[in-house]
């Protein structure tokens, strides 16, 4: 069997495996040091009650003949599909629209298959790094009429937004808002004017909303809240961060039926297609504690654990900034942005872990715009957020 | 955005889905006849108690501060990887080489990505429609070197085995062992007579063993019980039809340290790296359902369940043989194959419907050897068998 050339477009190692490695190294050359890992955004907080408890009677009603049930159904459970339009959406859109998967990482990936193998990428800049390396393993990133993947800067210190003028017709745009790792998220006015971009030159933007729980306050959850987005946009979804999810795997893709390729076509049941063909659903466990999550109860359970994280995140924004420090986000997500003095992000990496232990992802990680920068995350026990703001404190 | 020409290569129709179309249809005309469904292979047992007991166990311990777990390892918990090496390999392979995943279908997916655009795919014929379906979405089937996509007939009233030796160097071979739609298995030396030439041609077998807990006595359950077969096999299963979880989502990639491409790099790098770009795990809970089915008392509830379908499959094949049909399957499976007077297996699919009120599978389903074959199901509830037995009967 000979290799897939698209090997070789990735960079030989994964973001969160290279800092693994950092870290392993460091802490084998200093073990009298304690470490704080504010690296990988991953939750810490305990399931809701009610939402664990839903886990629990799912599983168990499989051991009883009547409530046993085999594979779910293609999009997913219909309740949860019904909820997640109607909570998460005011029902501007319509559960037959909502796929449920089992992860926004997984249908990143599953939507290359979609976009196909002359697809020209745009990626928002810096961003979740999946957008790129699923793009990398599923096309040659150069083809006779050019590069198929691109990126649009967006750093918070230049308040620009992605130039999508600059994207060709037909191309796919992803954007993530609130963004990860810049924390910031589109006002409403942004989003519009990005939208009529796209409508205009039939482009297809796949937003990213796996952030959206931590939006408070009037900025845009969905896209779908911007007139005329049904017709150029698919948006991907997440319980991971919302709910505590990331080890539970649950997530939904927007697909709307207004959607159609240049020449016509509905999307929506090419879409369907391919998930029934590459994919048999989410954990119907995960999927009923998914119902659970948007009941009202499940809801202030999620309200009370989002609220923690912004918390964490401010805390260390507000130290941040009293060392002078330039940031962004630390509101509306559970993410602070870092300048740093350093010009390699892996650089200023080495330096929070050497002066702070702390445990930061260098900002390259994200996309070339990156460079210069470091993600910290309020994902982690409010004791550790505490001995880490002491840390930077006295830095 | 334009439309990912490889759409087109797919049949207009997903079998399961035609199949539902055509029997919704039959029963809006036919409202007064009760059908019994062995159409689809899905599960119908309820859980063993003490995997749906570890399942809620798993829920309950996520809402603990102490047990909360994110994100799982990449390649899965290491005690279910471990507990597959150990119990369902006795260690021939190591827990290393194990990748969790959440089923066989989406680990088929995934292995395109490996493979690439330009990889010569020949499928066992019939088989698992999956394999054909997604290598149609992965690549262009006509290349300037020729098809991309062939198939290796391997009907049971023929008894010939897939001709390997029709493909060229660097093929990828899909099997299927015990095979669906057929229900036959490989012969030890049958087997070893196709890891021969798949070695000797650099040739790459993907080895499907979903149905491996089927297996009576001593046919091979894995094909790394042949000498050689690490050098040229990735071998797919799954928890679906083994513990009843096709709605709970688990299953496994061996991908073995010895295995590389023909320009000598290991396959096992990609491969995490594939998984890790591409997929976030398993979800814990259903890893945890899977090391309790591998526990002795696991085992002993995941072998009543499978007794029993293999038992509704030889009751239904006694009866078929009694009807003087040709049939294969029924030992080792729990799918019996029927060959059919009626040279188009829809024509047979909708004879047994409206003589028997019994939904099949159409054999053309799972490839062009399928024709004139339909499926009939083990997967039912015993009443359900013994009543599907009596029409049959009164045939």
């Amino acid at each position: 069997m000979k290799r897939n050339p698209f090997f070789l477009q990735l960079s030989p190692n994964y973001l969160f495996r290279e800092l693994k490695n950092r870290v392993d190294n460091f802490a084998l050359l200093n073990p009298e040091r304690s470490l704080i890992s504010l690296g990988v955004g991953d939750t810490t907080e305990p399931l809701g009650t009610t939402i664990a408890e839903s886990l629990s009677q799912a599983a168990c009603d499989m051991r009883d003949q009547e409530l046993y049930m085999g594979y779910g159904p293609d999009q997913g459970l219909l309740p949860l599909r019904e909820k997640i339009a109607s909570v998460l959406y005011q029902d501007i859109i319509s559960p037959d629209e909502v796929f449920v998967s089992d992860g926004a990482k997984c249908d990143i990936a599953r939507l290359q298959v979609l976009f196909g193998q002359d697809a020209v990428v745009y990626i928002q800049d810096p961003s979740y790094p999946a957008y790129a390396d699923s793009s990398r393993l599923a096309r040659s990133i150069v083809g006779k009429e050019g590069h198929r993947l691109s990126y649009l800067s967006t750093l918070p210190e230049k308040d620009t937004l992605p130039h999508l003028e600059a994207a060709p017709e037909d191309a796919i745009i992803f954007l993530c808002s609130p963004n990860n790792p810049t924390g910031v998220a589109f006002q409403r006015s942004e989003l519009s004017s990005l939208v009529d971009i796209a409508q205009r030159k039939n482009q297809l933007i796949v937003y990213d909303v796996a952030y959206r729980a931590f939006i408070q306050g009037d900025l845009p959850r969905s896209i779908y809240e911007i007139e005329g987005a049904k017709k150029c946009a698919i948006e991907i979804g997440s319980f991971s961060k919302m709910a505590g999810f990331s080890g539970i795997r649950l997530g939904w893709t927007v697909v709307p039926k207004d959607l159609t390729y240049s020449n016509g076509i509905t999307i929506h049941s090419d879409f369907l297609r391919l998930v029934t063909t590459t994919f048999n659903g989410a954990s119907i466990l995960s999927q009923r504690g998914g119902i659970q999550a948007l009941s009202p109860e499940g809801l202030e359970e999620i309200e009370r654990q989002i609220l923690l994280y912004l918390e964490n995140a401010g805390s260390l924004k507000e130290a941040l900034l009293k060392k002078n420090f330039i940031v962004s986000g630390g509101e509306h997500s559970p993410y602070v942005w870092i300048k740093t003095e350093h010009t390699s992000s892996w650089d200023a990496f080495d330096y929070f872990l050497q002066e702070t232990g702390i445990i930061v992802t260098p900002g390259i990680g994200f996309g070339p715009s990156g460079e210069g920068h470091v993600r910290i995350s309020g994902f982690g026990r409010p004791y550790l957020i505490e001995s880490a703001i002491r840390r930077i404190e006295s830095l």
